[in-house]
């Protein structure tokens, strides 16, 4: 099992530690060192053996305020934790280290008129619970793992999802409105981050700060339908989900497009509900919207599938919500169908992203069948693909991803751990700097941020950045 | 004054209305006779004169449905009315005969999570007042004229307003869910119109139908926070405005832009804060948004002149809300300094409406200052044209309208009594369809409704609609 980090001395961090909750056992720890990288087969080769010494599970700022004076004084890299519903590795301890397990903090601290302040380990499902009950609001957007994700992992790992047809993604001025932060320093400093200083920190993987309690913005909270429609070609599915995200007035919260045959075969608790020959749209449509949305659905010549307002109570008995078919969870199901399938994360830029979704469709057929994502995109109804990819080789995937941006989709490539591989593939300016001042040792989630590592990395290369700090752990 | 209509029996109609309240004498009949056309130079000459016989005051829809019957039955034309804010004659009637005056039906009858269910001659701030009371929700749309006009006026006869940056227009599907509808018939029937039936009667100027009550969207309400904002250009104001309108993240109810020297010099109780070389972008933004809207601002170079949040009590005393400058609050400024103005209003198409702004800018200069009102338009951001116009004649009026008009913006001339050319110069078919059905003696609004009163009428002619019934009483 794992080693000790022979870079710091394990037993006096664990002293300093004092009263703060830690655990040790290998196999557990090995569990909470992990994510959902194993989504992708280059990560799953890897980082399959990565894990930390042991997790520090802090029950208040104060707490984290000390675990982290601990480190920095013992050197002891310190990667931060939410739920591990991430998709790249984020939340991995490449350089083994202490785990610093936010699971614990889970207060909902305030509610207000058109915000909410929470711990960062407060699970989204929990917050929004407590804001409709409070005053029928609810958070803008949630990744599809709602039910397990904390909003501090989201808003350091994630980048949108439900929700993003109507507001765009957590980049977008406005959708955080304050993170406060602890950094990695002698005497560690508590910062309320708010306007454009949030990107120091967002989607930052905690590599800069640690993520202690967040203020996010709500809207009104809906009993959201949830609607499969069925077409004939994936197409024709694709120009129904964007001609219904250019509805402004028809509050929909959720736009994914699936081709077929995908939502038959890996959907299987609504496979009854679908042909295998069918492409299908899984929206979630506002209550009071469900008369406007029937007939502009009729309109488009839209085959209704299910709809979870006239469903008797035994169709809908096992079924997930419609949003565990969309954003990562489709990746999800169908992994548990065929575990050799992978997938991949583009953008389908505006304005001509429907021309671009029949271009790629005609290039790859069968072996990556399309799953797109409406969005709104700097002011912009775009969408993003997450595609299923029937996996081959590395090699393969790697030429897959070039005919993607060939013709003009960006891939934010989920095969590799670091900020900049899957992001911009350029240096975040912004986050290395706060990085430099916040995290002077660079303790903070080693390997992730390249700039941080290899600042003289060539982006223009092609060549994958490998952390040579990667301890793989026997 | 007013000459009874040799074409109907008043008294015989009069009295078949039993216990219904009237009003007959003429200077109030006038007053009830009357809307905003004066706004237009054109409409002001033509229809200084009109004037009803009898102000009908129906209670109820029983008393609705009784007063349509009578009219039907001795032929008297029936004009609704709501608050009569419309600017372009809507509600003004042609042909003499009754008022069917709808102030008195008021009443919320049920709120529930996003919509609302009132009477049409409910007031909006009222109905408001009820839904933030019942649950902190709001109407997603409202003219400026926002503390008088009536939300059955407002679906008859108004596009959209403020809200529409965010949820589209009137026109959107989802926008209003249901209208209810008493027909003009031997044997009135009522009718609930939803889905695409809505479009039969919305923006139909009460032609086609009377509406009794109508269902309508809510979103979350919020204490929005007027902003205004200083720019020492016109075309760079218009660039925020854009900008801003594509922060899909930062919520904004409002946002106008309006050149100078307008704000300054008819933005009297504002005036303190503007100078006179300064276009001014008129802004509400959600309370909780603010601290991303001010750092937006900053990043734009935006001057804030001007923020209810952080204004002084002595600052903000007597001034009217921010959105009693835009839309045709804007206008109505002006006119109250200058009654010598005029205005039109446009579309600036998207996806290159800031071009054509700043070529429509380079045109007319101070002869048409302009003003933007940003808006979602069939999904993208665009901007509606109301500039004020500096009236010479109306030969010069039409040349500016044929300015816009070769320049790529579409005129919904405000000096035209007409739904058609006041909107998109031709039959509506959907609307002219229910007219057959519902009005089959033309009782309803007469000379409105070009394609029922000259069906040969060639609407590429150029030529101005006179309606041969418009009966100038003396």
């Amino acid at each position: 099992m794992s080693a000790p980090n022979p870079a710091y001395d394990l037993a006096a961090f664990r002293a300093d530690l004092g009263a703060i909750a830690t655990e040790d056992n290998p196999k557990l720890v090995k569990q909470k060192s992990r994510d959902f990288f194993w989504y992708s087969p280059v990560l799953k080769r890897q980082l399959d053996d990565v894990t930390a010494d042991l997790v520090v599970t802090p029950k208040s700022e104060a707490e984290v305020v000390a675990a982290v004076a601990a480190a920095y004084r013992h050197g002891v890299p310190l990667t931060v934790r939410g739920a591990g519903t991430g998709n790249y590795g984020q939340a991995m301890p490449l350089s083994g280290g202490a785990i610093l397990n936010l699971a614990e903090m889970t207060a909902v601290k305030a509610i207000g008129s058109g915000f909410v302040v929470a711990e960062a380990g407060a699970i989204i499902e929990a917050i929004d619970t407590a804001t409709r009950a409070h005053s029928g609001q609810e958070l803008r957007l949630h990744p599809s793992t709602y039910r397990s994700a904390t909003i501090g992992g989201f808003i350091a790992g994630g980048s949108g999802g439900v929700g993003s047809v109507r507001w765009g993604g957590l980049r977008d001025h406005g959708n955080i409105i304050r993170a406060r932060v602890v950094t990695c320093e002698a005497t560690p400093r508590v910062l309320d981050l708010t306007g454009d200083d949030m990107h120091k920190v967002s989607h930052a993987y905690g590599t800069n700060g640690v993520i202690t309690e967040v203020e996010m913005p709500l809207t009104a909270a809906y009993d959201w339908v949830d609607v499969l429609c069925g077409f004939d070609d994936y197409v024709t599915a694709a120009r129904f989900g964007d001609a219904l995200a250019r509805q402004d007035g028809l509050l929909a919260k959720e736009i994914a497009v699936v081709a077929a045959p995908v939502p038959h075969d890996y959907f299987l608790r609504h496979q009854k509900f679908i042909r295998r020959d069918q492409s299908v749209a899984v929206l979630a449509i506002a209550p009071f919207a469900i008369g406007a949305f029937a007939a502009f659905a009729a309109r488009m010549q839209a085959e209704i599938l299910y709809r979870s307002d006239t469903a008797s109570d035994e169709e809908k008995k096992g079924l997930p919500p419609a949003y565990e078919l969309t954003w990562n969870h489709t990746t999800l199901r169908g992994l548990r169908v065929d575990p050799s399938i992978t997938y991949l994360q583009t953008l389908y830029p505006a304005p001509d992203h429907l021309e671009k979704v029949a271009t790629i469709a005609g290039i790859f057929g069968d072996e990556v069948p399309e799953h797109l994502e409406f969005v709104r995109f700097d002011g912009d109804v775009a969408c993003f693909g997450l595609p299923i990819v029937r996996f081959s080789t590395e090699e393969r995937l790697e030429e897959i991803i070039a005919l993607y941006e060939a013709n003009g989709c960006p891939v934010f490539n989920p095969h590799r751990y670091t900020l900049e591989e899957g992001g911009m593939k350029q240096t975040d300016a912004v986050q290395l700097a706060f990085k430099r001042e916040a995290d002077p040792k660079g303790l903070l989630n080693p390997g992730k941020m390249i700039a941080w590592e290899d600042p003289e990395f060539d982006f223009t290369s092609e060549k994958t950045y490998l952390f040579k700090g990667l301890r793989v752990a026997g």
